[in-house]
């Protein structure tokens, strides 16, 4: 059974969902011939990027908006390695919440589309004096309105 | 109430526990001029090397004798930003597990000793076929053994 | 009047020549909001991995023949910034040597077609026990062969 | 005889030196199980930083000035590798020169204190909206006159 990452919502739309490609360089692999597990917040920030700019909520976005979006919490649970040259493709998929807050999962796969490395990051808003914002910003808050009524 | 990383263990000997300090380089910083999310499992990882070395179990000496132990799961909380030359320490401790694997715990401080950063690792035990290891190896049973009787 | 990176030889071939594309990613910019120095290894190795593939001579191809071929000597001139986001395409060009050695030039252009970054690394070759090969080995000069002939 | 990186000058002063220390992370180490080329940018840096924060001239000093300096040139010759765990020495030597740039050279030691990398990189002056400076600017230009006079 899926573990979940993020609390349930009731009614929530389903998770928009984005993948992108990418290809293992020679200096992402270790003296172990393997990705080293540090590269991976890189794996997950390519389609972090991806996605949130499909909606043109990408991190120039929010910027223009006056609000940034640090990383709050990551996790990563590596389940087959990558090595050299290992082509493999990482889904993005934002979940749903209407706290002030953007849940992302991350789905690696490699080219016999097994399952190679999990994971989540949770972001919170800021506005550009650092104050945390409780409510999400309004442009945030209408894009949040056209994801439930399924007019992205 | 502080949270539980790992499962409970009835009479487990105390963590070991190590503290390596650290200066934010320049190209850690991002364009917000805070530490990019991802640098974090480099932090992570000065304090383990220096906490393994510290018992002869570095990366070499597992290395040494036919074991590798990757990364299986990684966890991070980022509660406050550093930034460009900020100077701050990285305690790892190591919790007791009868398991063949390796729990450790992060805890990153600036210099007014506020707790920037928590996060754990955890590590399973391969030999050098790749077959996971379910019971732990000679060499590292007796490391537990010394650890539980107080004598590392 | 352009600068010559390498000497000059006689009745050399055109070097061989092939562009990647690549965009900024956020972690690669500092805090000043253009990509750090130190991230143009990566996009110079871009280049060389794909160049390099294209005539089967890739680091897997020399590691399969006994051979490495290890970055003696790199040079980078920056004179325009990249930024996050920019999408830029990188030029490799392999110029003609008899010696064992591998002589790769790089441009680096941006969306304008300006050229931004220029540079080259200069690659020895290895035998399995770190002995410097003096006379390339023959898979290589079997490759040379064909270059000069005009059949590769 | 030692290669000249830069422009003799006439009656220049003795270069400014300073030596810090670093050990190779697993991090850095490549599958052939020596440093990447790529991170030597990282281990100049930290000699330039150090080195210029001896004399006040650190990247903070020059913003709180309103002049950035960025790295303009880059050049780097490998002679041996470093290897996971090798400790080694960086020298930078900052050479003098009136012209608003800054030339840095760099000496990499092992532990048999063997020459295992040099290279050297330039930096030009820039005020906040992008303009090279010609004339160094003031606070540089009084560095300068204490360097010359003995005085720093």
């Amino acid at each position: 059974m899926k573990k979940r990452w993020f609390p349930k919502v009731d009614n929530a739309p389903e998770p928009l969902s984005f993948t992108v490609e990418r290809q293992v360089r020679f200096e992402e692999v270790d003296a172990i011939g393997i990705v080293w597990h540090g590269r991976y917040p890189s794996y997950f920030e390519d389609a972090r990027t991806a996605l949130s700019a499909q909606y043109g909520l990408g991190y120039m976005d929010f910027h223009a908006k006056g609000v940034i979006a640090p990383i709050k919490q990551m996790h990563i649970d590596y389940r087959l390695p990558l090595r050299f040259e290992d082509s493999f493709t990482i889904e993005g998929r934002w979940h749903w919440s209407e706290a002030a807050r953007l849940n992302f999962e991350f789905i690696l796969r490699n080219q016999q589309q097994q399952i190679v490395t999990t994971g989540y990051s949770v972001q919170m808003m800021l506005d550009h004096d650092s104050n945390i914002l409780v409510v999400p910003p309004t442009f945030y808050q209408q894009f949040l309105q056209r994801w439930k009524e399924g007019k992205l």
